[in-house]
């Protein structure tokens, strides 16, 4: 038997629209006979916020456009800085035993490989404290590189490229060309097929109809059913959080330190008066060192609750979450639970729930609050038959 | 100069309605020269509640009907089992330097004080545990006292008294027949002017214009400025928090303990699929041992997250909250201040804050989640010109 060649890709899907349908087509024409398996977020995401539709949902609308098996990267590696992100999803996709990452780019024709080595041990200098760990990065990558790589998808495909080489992965990179919307882009670009996530987000809040264009057929019944879920959701819970959590407790969660703490609250207590929204509170909040991004992991951990200690469990103790396969999906599971010591779980077992699985479990039950569908108890993978 | 006469209450004031306004005009027929003084719950109840108008409204409807001086109750005080409360309030009451404590009860011609003497030393038994507390000390009382006390506010009167000689205050008791409603009635009594504030707050959940018969004139403008607080609206931030509070975390707060943590939160996981309410849920963790209002209370101090290590902090740094006066209250101010050695605080300090009001500094913040007013930074006392 020919050994099955497996694409993977690293998403997120906030929501899944044309650009991933793009991708997925472009990858299937360029292998066709490929298994493609994608590590998707959960329900929080790397840039520190909810995602505005479940990870059942997106999971589906993957596998509708063609991907043959989606796994959950689990919130203890989601949300976290491009570096920590790369390197969690890199490690479940080696053990998925990926042969090629796929991944969109601004500069496609980077050899993000042999960039990836000279600036491995570049990590951005944390003693900077007039700057973000993003600028301190970023300056120091053009200094090893001797120009700048200041694009978002670049600097995602970097991320993964670094993430292979530290996991002596071996995976092949297989970056394509990004075309349509930037990534921060916040308008519909009428006439188009392709708008950014963001821009897509922001138009679904105000008129879900206007966003009809720009997402695949399959992906379009969600936005009749649901309003999209958001931070302005999940700020009342957030705020009260903060009225109760003792500093000391504070301090036990993941990444809360140097202070930030003390700013978190303070600047609460400024705004008591004031009607606030996350957004202002958090821009009240950001300084040069911390930034906006920064802040919105902050505040997902505290929301959550993740501890520094269950953070570190996650890394410890690391498992395969089938959200929904194919029958060539399937194939490759058969093959991973013959060589992977990791737990792969399809249902989620009360052992599990209160042990390896139970940050995701927390998560699940949070964002459960607002989307009100159970998101792990008795929920089984969604399998697709062609 | 002559002593001056000081006659205390203790009351909740949920919301104040035209029982109240009956006893203080009694009391002021009895005691036309006398200052009155209540101590009063502030945002959380004793039977493990939100108050369903905030603190201020209730003192300034308080000083409108003829009391010279509202205390705020301590939310430690609060929020606990008849005996403690009423011990918590003598303690301020005897502070205050009151002569008399009035209160109503079902039977005013007991003798509360010969009563109160022969059950002092009885607490209910614990180690029954297919009975709640208040029915095994309902049991003991009867024992001893060789008829039973069952009326809601001869309890509590019971309760007084035997706060009185426990604290060895020089209080005497001034109790006063109740007209009217009972204390659980449900339904509004047409063609009468005084309703139990339960009636009133469930009337006004549906028809604020229901329950306008009920209340003293300086009552009724809030009603239509404001829909009162419930449970509904803070059972959101309840349930949350049940999500994300680890085990060992609920067991630090106040009086979680023998194994009732892992019921509530039993119950919450059994109902995740379903529409649930804080009294459905609650309906559901409720056994023989805990009963509905226990269990209201531990819902309170989780949602305030208020630990075993601040409640019993309350009880050894007392203060007396200032929340409203007119010149006669003053009057009684400037006596307590140069006899007591208490903190009197008018305006809530940085210090205080973080410090002895930590626990009501909380409570507030919450509160106002909800009220949309700030309840003790930059507030300052009612003042009553007469």
């Amino acid at each position: 038997m020919k050994k099955m060649t497996v694409v993977g890709i690293i998403a997120e899907y906030n929501p899944f629209h044309n650009g991933h349908l793009y991708q997925l087509q472009t990858i299937r024409r360029h292998f066709p006979k490929a298994v493609i398996v994608v590590v998707m977020s959960g329900n929080f995401l790397e840039r520190g916020e909810p995602a505005c539709v479940d990870k059942w949902t997106r999971a589906k609308q993957a596998l509708a456009a063609g991907v043959n098996l989606v796994i959950e990267l689990p919130v203890a590696y989601c949300v976290q800085p491009a570096d920590r992100f790369a390197d969690g999803a890199i490690k479940l996709l080696k053990e998925l035993r990926i042969d090629y990452l796929a991944f969109g780019a601004e500069h496609a024709d980077y050899d993000f490989l042999a960039m990836a080595k000279k600036v491995q041990r570049v990590h951005g200098d944390f003693r900077q404290f007039n700057e973000s760990y993003a600028a301190a990065y970023q300056r120091a990558v053009t200094d090893k590189l001797g120009h700048s790589v200041d694009q978002p998808n670049d600097l995602l495909g970097l991320a993964y490229a670094k993430a292979i080489l530290a996991n002596q992965a071996a995976i092949k990179i297989w970056p394509m060309q990004r075309i349509g919307a930037a990534y921060h882009e916040q308008q519909l670009p009428a006439g188009q097929a392709i708008a950014s996530a963001s821009a897509i987000r922001r138009a679904w809040q105000h008129d879900p109809h206007k966003i009809v264009p720009y997402l695949p057929a399959t992906s379009r019944t969600i936005i009749q059913r649901k309003q999209p879920v958001s931070w302005d959701d999940f700020w009342p819970l957030l705020r009260y959080q903060l009225l109760v959590t003792p500093l000391a407790r504070l301090r036990q969660l993941y990444d809360v330190t140097a202070g930030v703490e003390y700013r978190l609250l303070q600047q609460l207590e400024f705004l008591n008066d004031s009607p606030i929204t996350f957004e202002t509170w958090l821009k009240k909040v950001k300084t040069k060192r911390y930034t906006y991004t920064h802040l919105s992991r902050l505040a997902v951990i505290i929301l959550l609750q993740l501890t520094s200690q269950e953070v570190e469990q996650q890394w410890q103790q690391p498992y395969l979450r089938i959200l929904g396969f194919d029958t060539a999906g399937q194939r490759l599971l058969h093959c991973v639970k013959k060589n992977s010591l990791w737990p792969l779980i399809a249902k989620v077992s009360q052992d599990e729930k209160n042990g390896i699985m139970q940050n995701d479990y927390k998560a699940g039950r949070v964002y459960a609050t607002i989307w009100h569908e159970q998101q792990d108890l008795k929920r089984s993978p969604i399998i697709l038959d062609r």
